[in-house]
């Protein structure tokens, strides 16, 4: 699959809008009108860092008012969105970019993406001196790049030379005390500022830092705080284009920001960024080609912020009863029985994707339509991606909920999503598990600890206590009796090892063993695959079938296992012995259980 | 679980808020002034309807400048958005809600949220007088608000008495040809539009149905065409809450509209419609308590549009080999060697959650970089929720591209997500499921077809070729041939009926049978849990362990088996015959095989 179906879709779009030739380059510095009107670049970066682009993505230009948005980023970073907000105000001007929009009583620019609001901004960037403060600038725009900016000096120069009406700006902001002493310095830094060199991908990788949470996906550094993130994009959102930024939103509907020098960024939170490159402008100040790309991008690929999908049910991956989906824990057949019956209460709630508010909704929603005969619910988070404060906070909620009502709650949260410190704060009892199948485990031990007489074993299991000598008659018994032997592990031992070959069945008669697999390449760690407790057999399958043991055995707790050798079955078969088709039903027996069950649960996990 | 915990939550929040007390009533007309400044109500409705409210959410009040909103929306869908777009703007204006804000060369409105704009759009409301231009709108809004919405008469006398200012706006846009002749009717039609009652809940479903892409949630009807949601959305976002616009998207992030009423409704786009009434107002002319509100909200709930959390890796749910998951079909040994040996070569990927741009990008680069060992994919939508037209694009881009490699593409699309037609007409060759099963079962026959010697039986199969004969002597063949007995079926034939007793083991000789298991709830379509083909047995497992049979067999062509009856293995093994362990061990031996690959397969599935 190369080249990506993307990288083809962003080609024919780049291949449709380069006949655009309509607009004009920027004009009122002759620096600006050297370029060359044909440059065209495309480029989309993931919000995990994979680059699409095409065409001119590598030419640099001055970022010019781009900029705006970033160094009002670093200065929300640096003093805090109140301080800042004394300053430079959040609200559309519906004006040009070089509009002067100071409120009329305060002096207060109308918003950081008009000129004004802008030069404030850049003028509360701290530093000892001129080269002090731009470094700052310079080096965190790099950040957001993932690049070593440079600045082109003769832009620079040109707009210091020219540039009297930002100064006039300037002055009036002094005036106001907007801007802080020494004025000239500020404009300066600001002008240079504008001619800081970016190429088509920098901006898509500034974007993609944006939409990114803050945290550049190249460098996977942070660049700016997730809280001052959003706030950047809302001003973007209704100022970015200048005066064609309700259009903007109308038509595109992405947070975006344009440069006099042809780049525009635009922004899909928690998704991509896009940057388009192409120097002719329209009337207000935007890049012609830059506006049709980020249109036709847009609809082809249904990015407009009001167009996102109504969420759908899919949150929830799979709910289902512990009598249907078991722990691995093989257990003995009274134990099996009560699980089937009393499981029915017990009920486990799978998520996936990202729980933020709506998906919790739904979960809090689908569990109180349960009706009232369940008393403990799982919810396994194993599969659920960023899980926000929000979802966190109902969470919490939730467990104080059920408390109250004498339910029980396990989440099982291998990824620690939630803060474990705030539920126990908050004394709601739940319980925590890394994994589903602990959770399950616990769940069936409750089951049997309250429904079976005699629940747990504390001596040793009797041989024919075992289901595999089931319609044995007492002499046959004492038969069997002979040809068994009794083995003792201790915790942590190796009972059978994976690929040996199977010589003998075990009885497990005390202690708990974990059946681990391991995989084929040798740097995974071995999964464990079940567990078996005192009554139950294990390592009949090999010994059956004569294939070599699937996986390690391994005590759990110091163990002890009686043991009947594959040679002494062969005896009792090749004697015509009726205790010999008498082991083999019964191994059959407790083989079809597991197999009815296996099918029960595939179902289950299917469905 | 009663009350909900998301209930409680806005509980606590109306506790909150309610002790506010700044701001005052809207008193330009005697009637806003009478209302009781303590009214407090709060509704979120699900874009899937589901209420959760707390306080005065049943108190009417006059839906004021929310309704220019919907009047938007009604012309938009009535007229296209080229038409509308030459009388009324999209931009912000920075200014109060009773500003003039004509374009000053154009006379047009620049944007319907001003009073100028929403004049202008109720103006465009067809019809051929006073009364049917009225009723047009009021029925309009009582199907977005899922009730019969009637009229303050005396609130309507009285800005009607008063409406001077309106009056010359509406003879303004006049002079600018922007509202046609009678421009009394116009007016008046406004007048009574923003006097229409309306209660917090009604507002609530009004926003739920713009979040729910213009599909009313309560009532399932569509109220506004799906490409004019995006755009009043937009213009909502821009300009929505007068000159406090940009601020509020700010810090609450959420396109909303509010009316001196003092009603606010908020959209989360996909998730959400929001609405808080509460009519002390702030000197901008939005709710005080509403604000404050809805600031908490988002920020309890992380509504905020820009804080939409990054997209993670779940919209994947699973990646797995032919080789370690199988279709539910029961084959011979030879059949599941050969399907383990070159299964390796087909990958499914099991997609869940919404597929839009992101997700499908995230499929398709996680398919391109599998190594080219691959030959078919399987893409199983069965869990998608919403598809859209860009994810769609990309399928089909992505069919086009594997054709080219000589790759297969099956897509299991249950629910028509995509659209089949596209696919045909582009000839890419894809192949469409229902089920992933028969997907599954697809790609194993190809296996078979390519790679075993004898893949299909064309006649019927001998009995001494099954597994549970295998080991015996010819001597031993011979005796339990005699014990055979040969039943033939037709299609569609009920072989075994689940719950009955199992008086015979079936050995499939021709013909292919189907297992469906019925639910204990008689509503419910059986389901197809498995299929055997010739050469396999089936029944053996409660004629094994005595249970009743456990699902219905149903022959799904004319079918063929031998039986073996319960009584005469039951008569071998009275007498001691060695055919019968010979028998019992073989049986053993199939389902420790069937054990092994469900055991397998459950690890694939939970991992």
């Amino acid at each position: 699959m190369k080249p990506s179906v993307i990288s083809q879709i962003i080609k024919q779009l780049h291949e449709t809008y380069r006949s655009l030739d309509g607009g004009d380059l920027a004009d009122y510095i002759p620096e600006l009108a050297k370029a060359d009107p044909d440059w065209f670049g495309i480029c989309i970066i993931t919000a995990d860092g994979h680059i699409y682009e095409v065409g001119d993505s590598d030419q640099e230009f001055t970022i010019q008012s781009v900029s705006k948005a970033f160094s009002y980023g670093m200065i929300l970073d640096e003093f805090g969105f109140d301080a800042v907000s004394k300053r430079i105000g959040v609200e559309p001007s519906g004006e040009a970019f070089n509009s002067i929009s100071l409120d009329p009583e305060t002096g207060r620019p109308l918003n950081p993406m008009i000129n004004a609001g802008a030069i404030t901004a850049t003028g509360m960037v701290p530093g000892k001196d001129f080269e002090e403060r731009f470094e700052k600038v310079r080096s965190r725009f790099s950040e957001f790049a993932a690049r070593d900016l440079r600045v082109d000096e003769s832009v620079y120069q040109s707009e210091s030379r020219t540039g009297f009406r930002n100064r006039a700006i300037a002055n009036l902001l002094r005036n106001f005390e907007m801007l802080d002493d020494p004025v000239d310095e500020a404009v300066e830094v600001y002008f240079k500022q504008c001619s800081i060199l970016v190429n088509c991908r920098d901006l898509a990788v500034m974007a993609a830092s944006l939409a990114n949470g803050g945290m550049n996906p190249i460098t996977h550094k942070r660049v700016l705080e997730p809280e001052n993130v959003e706030k950047v994009l809302s001003v973007m959102s209704t100022c970015g284009m200048y005066d064609y930024s309700g259009e903007w939103i109308f038509n595109v509907g992405l947070p975006a920001k344009s440069g006099v020098g042809g780049g525009i960024l635009g922004v899909l939170p928690g998704q991509l960024g896009v940057a388009v490159f192409s120097p002719r402008l329209d009337p207000k100040g935007n890049s012609v080609r830059g506006v049709a790309t980020f249109k036709e991008l847009s609809r082809r690929f249904n990015l407009h912020l009001f167009n996102y999908p109504v969420l759908s049910e899919t949150v929830i991956r799979r709910i289902y009863r512990l009598s249907d989906v078991g722990s691995n824990r093989q257990r003995p057949k009274t134990h099996n029985d009560a699980i089937l019956e009393h499981g029915e209460s017990i009920v486990v709630f799978e998520m996936q994707g990202d729980l933020f508010y709506s998906a919790t909704e739904r979960l809090i929603r689908s569990a109180s339509e349960l009706e009232d005969g369940v008393s403990t619910f799982v919810i396994d988070l194993a599969r659920t991606g960023l899980t926000d404060s929000a979802a966190e906070d109902l969470i919490l909620q939730l467990a104080s909920s059920l408390k109250e009502e004498g339910k029980t709650l396990i989440l099982v949260d291998p990824h620690h999503a939630l803060t474990r410190e705030k539920f126990d704060a908050q004394t709601c009892d739940v319980l925590f598990c890394d994994e589903l199948d602990v959770a399950l485990e616990t769940c069936e031990n409750w089951i049997v600890e309250a429904n079976v007489t005699k629940p747990m074993v504390s001596g040793i299991v009797p041989f024919h206590d075992f289901d595999i000598f089931s319609a044995l008659t007492s002499e046959e018994l004492s038969t069997v009796e002979g040809m068994l032997e009794m083995e003792g592990f201790e915790a942590g031992a190796c009972i059978v090892k994976q690929g040996a070959e199977a010589k003998q069945i075990y009885l497990l008669a005390k202690g708990t063993v974990s059946i681990y697999h391991r995989s084929e390449n040798p740097g995974r760690k071995a999964q464990r695959i079940a567990a078996f407790e005192p009554g139950v057999c294990f390592g009949d399958l090999a010994v059956v079938d004569g294939s070599p043991r699937s996986a390690d055995v391994i005590a759990d707790d110091a163990s002890t296992c009686y043991t009947l050798s594959v040679d002494r079955l062969k005896t009792l078969q090749e004697a015509g012995n009726p205790i010999y088709p008498k082991l083999i039903q019964n191994i059959l027996l407790i083989n079809v259980d597991r197999l009815r069950r296996c099918t029960k649960e595939i179902s289950s996990l299917k469905g």
